[in-house]
């Protein structure tokens, strides 16, 4: 979920200076029609400690017009909030409608602290999550706005934060206690982030090393929200529109999820048939050792048109026992299939336990090709998240052993590809019309690619992102990859 | 809230005969149109052990067109079932868009059956209950019409039930085991009910000793959402309607909970002041008793209009030391809280630890005048059930000790009391020409106030439903069941 936030995304001085002004225009005149509106603006201000949280609320409160706004720290409670119901503060520091209210903290903050040092256990910690649920989807069923920011610093550069602070006489020992328990609260942060990413109230999570591009980014995304929220809601024609143009987006480099992948790794022709008989040999004994511990598997293959998921695909078939694996295309739904929710037509196939699945494509299609296509409606695959995510929470509880797959190539490699298909005779029928329109729509697809990553990667289910410009380095990934979560999972 | 499925509703054979054609005619139309649409509805049938759920499955198979439903009894899993996520055998059963499914057990039966002979703990409940939240969530924001029905016994109905079953030589080994954890069971349903009592699938609970009275209420119900929500849906006009004033109501009798209080109940002015005085005396000691431990009380009426609520707040307030108390009288809205959420302004005045607040009408506002008047949508009011529980159960746990009033006069007791107001010189800037405009909505008031009971009296927050026509025995109630509450709550 957070390595999408660990790309060294960054601004400099000078293209910082040339977004600014137009920014900070635009986000007051989208506040000044909101003030016409009846929406509550929330703004959660939340993430790791050393992340800049005040200077990002400091900023806000430079670019908005103060009058419109509340901005709340939620640290200490105060004598009249302890003698209260614990949500009486937050209550109390609501934002009316047509206002933006900034919750520095909020009402993540103690549920994760408590269970972090061990003050809540696993039942209240549920219970706390569920409450913030509630209360969210109350508000925002209600007619409010929430955006949500999540804060992130890889560990080495939360560290360094800490260090230099320090230097500057700033580190404080709040900040000491935190640091030490970063794996703590990642995990605990992610758990509390996928347990309340709703449709209504979707997480934003920004990498905050570089200051300035933490600022322009949460900048750009409050001002979306606002425009695409306040259109929707008024019968008037208004002057306010979201560029997705942006000059944030030419100036900025617009790093994804994707550039973390190893895209250049390579063997040789040697290696990779060493590696391929070893892991074949291997999942063979393994599919075997699952069977007889009656435990299923699903493979499930994305990636870019012609990024090679067949091959993929092929190398891990051709070792396992026919008679335990099935192999699912996923293709346009069925008649039967478009009568159901879209979740339906995953559940039919779902093995029985021993057996393997393979899907070629998935239920991740409704955030991919039905999101870039405008088939689903922005607030279906916004939940969607969410009921993947608890789909697939659902199998793996019941036993099942996932690996999740998104091999990638590079836009320059897929060009070859598809024009060495088109020359080669028994190669043609792979390259179609289709693939030519989706690879004009790769950029949209990279961001969908890249929020899908951050709202699926889950602890129980992770994506692996395979480099695949070398299909041989691909196949032995991919292999090695289900070949380890066998080995994790299975009673040795 | 299943009292108010304990006041002896039923239907005589003659009158069944009477409606029964008439209501299956208009099913089969609903159904007939239901198939134009995509919508898929899913029925749940689900209760007390005896209710006669197979008796209900059978009624509808008869009612409806056959192609059109497909029912599953969920009991004994399958080893295709066993074998993978337990979601999965209820994925399977989902009826398509068109369709009406109908659900004999549902996803409700396990997780309550576990919890009531402890294979389940606290903690696994709960996210079993949460998982089933999100499940009907969301198939219903995609679009299912789901329809909840609970059909509930008394104690001593069940066991009768099982008595004549026994001599009919019914009686099975399931029923004896069940019937000895009545309690139990009507503990854990109702708060299965409660957490998944949503906008989207409220639940329906139905008083199931008569057959006939159940069997017509639920085809009743099951007609009129689906006419409903297939007006709502489709863009040309139809020949469906749900008909108000229909003959059901007309030869049924229509109880509601307010049929259980005993409204002729009386006292002598002797034994009167002798009561008042013993628990006036009782509360101010007790008011600081709670003081002292820091324990806040909030005492809150509803009522009809002359009811007497007035009356009965002041011999509360005449014993309370001045300091002690606050009474919140609740009007209409102010210009500040029409900005935020309908609860803000009863969370604002949350008294501080120790103090008691006293509120003239309340947060129930919403489920009463505001759906009667048409001032809520169905939306809206309908998902304040759960909104108010969830507010209400975040004041007891925080240590608020709360009692719910309703006091009840009959609608003749009403007119003499207006005609009395009308006649009196200070008493006549209490009655208006709203109130009057109230009692003509009398028999909607009433619904309301029915639903409310049901949907919002809790283990942690039971209403007290107060028999008012004679005022003095009313004030007595009410001083005696706050003296009752901060009794059994406080430390002795």
């Amino acid at each position: 979920m957070f390595e999408a936030a660990e790309l060294g995304r960054k601004l400099s001085k000078q293209e910082f200076d040339q977004i600014e002004p137009d920014l900070h225009t635009a986000l007051l005149a989208a506040q000044r029609s909101l003030r016409e509106t009846d929406i509550p603006v929330i703004l959660i201000v939340s993430g790791v400690e050393g992340a800049g949280k005040g200077e990002v609320v400091n900023r806000l409160n430079k670019w908005l017009d103060t009058r419109g706004i509340m901005t709340t720290a939620f640290w200490d409670e105060s004598d009249e909030e302890r003698e209260r119901p614990a949500y009486w503060r937050f209550w109390r520091r609501l934002p009316p409608k047509g206002n933006i209210g900034i919750m520095f903290g909020s009402w993540y903050i103690l549920p994760i602290i408590d269970f972090v040092f061990g003050r809540i256990d696993d039942a209240e910690y549920e219970k706390r999550l569920q409450r913030i649920w509630n209360f969210e989807h109350m508000l925002s069923e209600d007619g409010a706005l929430i955006i949500k920011f999540w804060f992130h610093l890889s560990e080495k550069n939360q560290r360094k934060k800490l260090e230099k602070e320090n230097k500057d006489h700033k580190y404080t020992p709040i900040l000491k206690k935190f640091s030490k328990h970063y794996k703590d609260f990642a995990k605990t942060s992610e758990y509390a982030i996928r347990m309340t990413d709703q449709g209504g109230s979707p997480w934003h999570i920004i990498e905050a090393d570089d200051k300035l591009y933490r600022d322009i980014t949460i900048g750009k995304i409050i001002h979306d929200a606002l425009v695409t929220r306040i259109q929707k809601q008024s019968d008037k024609p208004s002057d306010l529109t979201v560029n997705e143009e942006s000059i944030i987006s030419k100036i900025c480099k617009d790093l994804t999820v994707l550039d973390g992948v190893d895209i250049n790794k390579k063997t040789t022709e040697k290696n990779y048939e060493k590696q391929l008989k070893k892991y074949q040999k291997k999942l063979n004994a393994l599919s075997w050792e699952a069977r007889k511990q009656n435990r299923s598997t699903i493979a499930m293959f994305e990636g870019w048109d012609a990024a090679g998921k067949g091959g993929a695909i092929r190398r891990m078939t051709a070792c396992i026992d026919a008679r335990l694996y099935k192999t699912i295309s996923v293709a346009a739904p069925t008649d039967e299939e478009k009568a159901q929710h879209y979740l339906w037509r995953f559940w039919r196939h779902i093995p029985r336990a021993g057996y393997v699945t393979i899907y070629d494509r998935s239920w991740y299609g409704r955030v991919l090709v039905e999101r870039v296509e405008g088939f689903a409606h922005p607030i279906e695959w916004n939940r969607a998240y969410q009921e993947i995510n608890e789909f697939e929470e659902q199998l793996v509880e019941s036993g099942i052993i996932l690996c999740k797959f998104w091999i990638h190539i590079t836009k320059d490699e897929q060009l070859r590809r598809f024009k060495e298909r088109e020359k080669t005779p028994w190669k043609v029928h792979k390259i179609t019309d289709e693939d030519w329109r989706n690879r004009d729509k790769w950029d949209n697809y990279k961001h969908a690619i890249n929020d899908m990553v951050i709202h699926t990667s889950t602890e129980y289910a992770p994506w692996s992102l395979i480099p695949g410009n070398d299909k041989r380095v691909a196949r032995v990934e991919v292999l090695k990859t289900v070949c380890d979560t066998l080995e994790a999972s299975l009673d040795t």
